[in-house]
């Protein structure tokens, strides 16, 4: 019985070595990675049990995923085998002046291809504490946004906490699409991680600050309360990046508790980018760790803070920091002397 | 304007590292592959002009492959930029008593999607002297395969000859639908390279042969004579391999003159292999390759058999065999002396 | 609840890469490995619920151990971590004249320095159907031994079926000693796996035959019935390895049924080798299958024969043959031919 | 027929992986690179139609060179092939405070030793738009530096445009045989790529200015009027390299439109260096993509930064950047965003 | 006969490739380390005699720990070949705000096993200038703390020099133990390089400065003094580092002259680290050489600063920078410009 | 002062890594050969005290060939650092029917260019018992043939008896200059390593046997004797190589003794090859090892082919097997059991 439950596709991420491009690769690095599925891996490498919900195909593509997610310790009875392919997405590592770039191979997929009615969803979430799931999970098939759907009305019913990365991800779906179904779905949702342009994009909610990279406190504080008032959220979190190039960002955690109407901000980190992808993933299972735990939200923006700015620091799409690295972390404020 | 146009789908070939089965990758090498495609790279590598035909969609993995094609010297103009992905094909190399697996993940590719009037085949294969295919080409989509019968037909017209590799692939469709459409298709091939297995799969076209490794000559003659009589095949060619291991082969090439109804047997190589794939398609470029330069039937037969024995000890589906490296191997007889 | 226990030690198993020797060596490959682990790892590939018992440190290097065998879903919660080290086997990969070699640092190991009474036997045994060690487990401390004993008297008080393979390791303890725990230890086993020269060390027991490579039958059923009588054996497993050289090897099994009185021998394979450690601990998970399954004595040895094959086309300790795959190579006889 | 022809020697790059000094490499990643050959490859990945002409020995390091060439599209139908070898250079990747390091091992490259009468300049030339050459190709040899002449020559008689990249290497000729050299060649050249110590070294055209790092723009002005003066340089361009260290620089482009008398200045791009060899050529190019679509000096200038700036992001001689990522880069100034 | 003698443990080092972690291997570099034997192959790149003394087991692990020393240039011919294993430790590398990690694998190694009077100090001194350890030879075992303080006796009857990096690892003893011993064995040493939290730790001498990164110059004056007097250290060493996070660090040397009584410090570089570890090493290679030359304490200062600082750009423990590197890294003040 | 010396080229060997050809290659292997180099690092590993004498430039690639040896043991305080290239032999792996190719680029190498009067043999040669060089050595530049004089000159005067290996490769000399030239170099040479067709195409010595695989004994003898007759050399060491394939050869070393007039026969070994450059190189290492220990020719013969067999499965040009290792294949007759 685990205390988490994750839910979207996890998929096959092939990166050219190094620094090279696409159009230099022989040969690529095998990692996975999801929004949802990288939350399970953090959590459990915190300590938390979890249990990833998605589905492939039989075989050893489909079998080689559930291997890496139980090598982590992230429970895997409840994936569904059936008809599709393993989604895939090819990552091109991105360096100074040079973007990452990411091509989805996804289409077909069998966590696409899945039928609602293949979830027994009072099965999967009797006993858990926290649902989670992102704005890509209903983005990539329509039988994907009503299995979320079924998933999110359960949760309800069963008094489990949801949490949402909102992640609009306009090479799967159109504004409007994803504004509508969304909607709908952060009605069931207490805590929503997000960035300005995604709710600008899906439901209009802008800041109107001419300075993108200055945007004042109180205009978050009034986005956080209409997300309150429109679905509900209770707590808003807000990954503060600043991308001074590909190598090196900037990046706090913001987060709006809407009990008390107030901003909590984390430390600021300077970061060394090893691998970006997978930040605003490790932040989410923070702030899931920190409320499972009752942390306060000033100690759960430092902890999802924290946890953001070590996975930069980790290949691949998946973190490993454990609770005592991310506390030495927060207690060193990231000096980096050698541990020995 | 190229002597030979080859038409088929070209891959992406993920392969774990040396032995490493599926399970245990945590990288792939990548190769391109495809049996046509295979053709093309090794009659370029023996100096003949030839023009892939194939679609790609746009961006970089798309042009990665064509890419591949042109550093081999293969004419990459005619080849159309359009919707869909990019075909892959998993492969997890055997060794001993583990037979090589293939996984295909080919659905939705731009060449399967591409529709049949999207192929100019007046202009495409004008001065051509010889087309190529594979019984894979109108496998992947019914599209394909309409498209393959225009370019058929209007090679007819134009007096190209042609030329087919059977290659059935159970997962890409039944026999029945395969026999069917083959049989259609064979009408307009002068010379068809295929395996006893397949003909009795898709034509039910058997030897009746109780000792699978010992037929008589006599059925192969019969073979021949049938299929110069059902499509009008002029020359057949087989390949005679023994499959001891995944490591050793015998390997040997006998080719029926429908003309003559006589049968050419090439000496027979026992081949300690490094990578199998593709070594129907370096033969079925030898013979291609024989017929261009007006060689005899026996001689054609050798020198197909060496274009494959020799690609067996070649990484990737592509071969690179110059045509000096298969006169001396002919010559040698493959003792394998340093050359230095 | 596990079908199998498995009980011993699992290493770091570090080789150079390729054919590189030590001296060569700029990096080590990093696999897991270790007899009775590799019989769980094997098992749980053939769908038995199977759990490995074990010690490791706390910290990254017992986690990675831990992680692999989940990743290959053997069960890890009956895993002590306590203080000590990880054990290492240092191997360099033999070919053609030159042997395989292995160097061990496996001293002070969790494993070596583990109490007895560290091990809850009753509350592990319970449930399930079989347990299994080596000659390794009681060779690495003499409360490995112990603990040993004790897992053996539970096993037989909760009538768990206990297989043995014997593994003598002359680098670990001398054969005196051996020979004395082991005779204590093998009168609670019902199964045991062995070869002629072990039991020459540890037992005296001989064949006085004069040609090594050519015992007669006869000498196999008079060993077979000596271990019957002195240890209550009831199948005795021989491995029929002839090494032509490091690169190719003849193997064969030779069961011996105590209740019968008879031989069973399996179909013998000529094996190309990729990695041959684990061989033998192959063939050992396949009897445990077969014993398991119900099958004869005969198809028992076919099947361990058949995944001692497998395994020496897998590179590292740990063999993935599934069911499926043993099935098809005892079909085909192992001729290697490319599935797709 | 090419809109540009690029004249040069390409060698074969030889680097220890990673930051692997020349002392530990167990192995060299192989990458093709040189002055001139490096803009060909970047003008066509621009889109630009573009041949290189050089010389290479048969066989199979030649065969290597041309297969890397033509991969990105560079036309090679009017390279050489005769007697000598491949130039080599080896290269250690610098970083922090150890600078990257170069060993040419290029004496007696085939691109040397070619006779200037090899050469049929009318027929290379006819129908381009831009002859390009580095100061690199007249120092390899007496003959290269005679070909580099007539090649000259002939451009002017048909109207073809010229540009120069200085690059002055006193490993390979002295500052008096350069300037000599040189001083000839430049009247046949329109755009003068240069560094200010390298116009001091060969020409004697000095600043005078005490501080290195801060030299007036007046300065740059009489510079580029004064090669004007003595050569009829109509454009001159400036890198604007600040080296903070071999894992930063700052970087611009100053362009001197001798037209107008006035300076471009372009954004400056504070770089976090993955590979800086070929950050010059990809400005060159940028410049000769410019005048080709007749950008206006500013824009030029921008363009060109711009491709050198993302160059330093790519492993290897060559770069890569499409003209959609030059104008991504140019707009979003180089914040490195994922796009996905 | 060597110029200077370094004693103490060489260890197999093991670091996942790149920046992977522990739990992300599946193979390790292989690389030597030891902090000894890091000062002695940094003094033979800079063209010093020197010999290291250590012990090694037979067979081929301490052999290609030998091999490793003989290719850099160090003497072996004092090395013991004795029972014990070879030392190992595992590491890390961190970046950002991942701290790089150490694990040590090193008890029961011949280093740690050898007698004291298996070495013969009169004959190891015998004509050498120079004898160096550090605080960790003494630390890894009784034995190698009385064989180190045999060897200080025999080089102050010799008249050999004694420097001496403190190195505290808590790992290995704790602050009394070390603090007792290493009194007893600083009472020999002329040169002492250390860090202030290390002489806290161990002998109680503090700062009591409220800002750890801003000390004032006073106080390290004042230890320097106490040094003097309590131990009768000539010359003090610190290493002033400024950990801004796992990639970057600032870096310089202050050097206490007690003579007199003066305070030299160095040019302080910032660094972006390829690989930390054996920075420290690198300075007190420097500054042995520095004393070999009889350079000024400034001078000394100054080369030792740009040994550390060139190390930290070097992958590996041991450093190759040569004289002339060193030299123009002084003169360049480490811009990093291509040299070719 | 060593027991041997070595004189010839050491060669900067550069392979693609496992099957992959030249024109598939992205990386090179690097290792060090040359056929004398080979003997000195084969002896070394044997024991016996050797010196390489040889020229490399300044510089730190012709540093890392001098630390390759020193690794290895082999005295380099004999080697010119001189004006020059290091040279290069690039090198593919063949596998089954394709052969090995070697691309020598080894012009203007130090060692070529070296003038006879840069050695000095008499100090050179002081002490040694055994001088070793081969057919390369004066076949690379007329200067280098005459310092094989001057050596062969000192060597007779000082008593140090010589071999050497007959290597003819015809890309650096044609066989006419290459029979004069060893024609008189031999008259000085006690123990000669050769192959039939270089004696043939050398000094027209031929066997006029019909079947080249099939040589009768009487054949040998009768060229022993004339090579004793006309060049008065006591020992001929025949390699009795059989190139199955590139990678299957059976390899016997038959051995005259002039004294005698007898053949020895080594065992036969088939051989599955991992890479055989080097193997006769090893062989001839095994037959100066046994004249230093005053080995029978029988025991010579055996000991010689262990080597070369061994060697066959070691990657690189130098072999690393001990007198363990050699004695044991001896002894075992390479059945290749996994020594642990």
């Amino acid at each position: 019985m685990a205390d988490v439950i994750c839910f979207g596709e996890l998929m096959m991420r092939l990166t050219p070595p190094g620094y090279a491009r696409f159009l230099q690769a022989s040969s690529f690095e095998l990692e996975w990675g999801g929004a949802e599925a990288n939350v399970a891996v953090a959590l459990a490498q915190l300590g938390i049990s979890v249990d990833m919900v998605t589905a492939f195909p039989e075989g050893d593509l489909g079998q080689a995923a559930i291997n890496a997610l139980r090598s982590y310790g992230v429970g895997v009875g409840k994936i569904l085998r059936r008809e599709g392919r393993v989604g895939i997405y090819f990552h091109e590592k991105g360096a100074s002046q040079r973007p990452s770039r990411v091509i989805y191979d996804r289409k077909g997929s069998s966590a696409a291809l899945a039928d609602p009615s293949e979830y027994d969803w009072e099965e999967i979430l009797r006993g858990a504490r926290r649902f989670h799931f992102t704005g890509i999970t209903p983005a990539i098939s329509s039988s994907a946004a009503q299995a979320t759907e079924d998933a999110l009305k359960t949760a309800k019913q069963l008094g489990v906490k949801v949490s949402c990365d909102l992640n609009f991800r306009k090479n799967l779906w159109d504004a409007e699409t994803a504004g509508k179904t969304m909607s709908r779905l952060l009605r069931y949702t207490d805590v929503l991680a997000c960035g300005l342009d995604d709710l600008a994009a899906m439901f209009g909610i802008k800041t109107d600050a001419p300075d993108r990279d200055n945007i004042p406190e109180g205009k978050y504080i009034r986005i956080g309360a209409e997300l309150k008032e429109r679905f509900g959220i209770s707590t808003t979190v807000f990954s503060m990046r600043k991308s001074i190039s590909s190598s090196e960002n900037d990046y706090a955690v913001r987060l709006y508790d809407a009990e008390t109407g107030e901003i909590c901000d984390s430390a600021e980190y300077h970061i060394t980018i090893v691998d970006r992808i997978g930040g605003g993933d490790a932040a989410a299972a923070g702030v899931i760790y920190g409320m499972l735990k009752g942390y306060s939200p000033q100690k759960t923006a430092e902890f999802a803070a924290a946890c953001a700015a070590f996975k930069h620091s980790v290949e691949g799409d998946f973190t490993s920091a454990s609770k005592a690295e991310i506390d030495a972390l927060i207690e060193s404020g990231g000096s980096g002397r050698v541990s020995r």
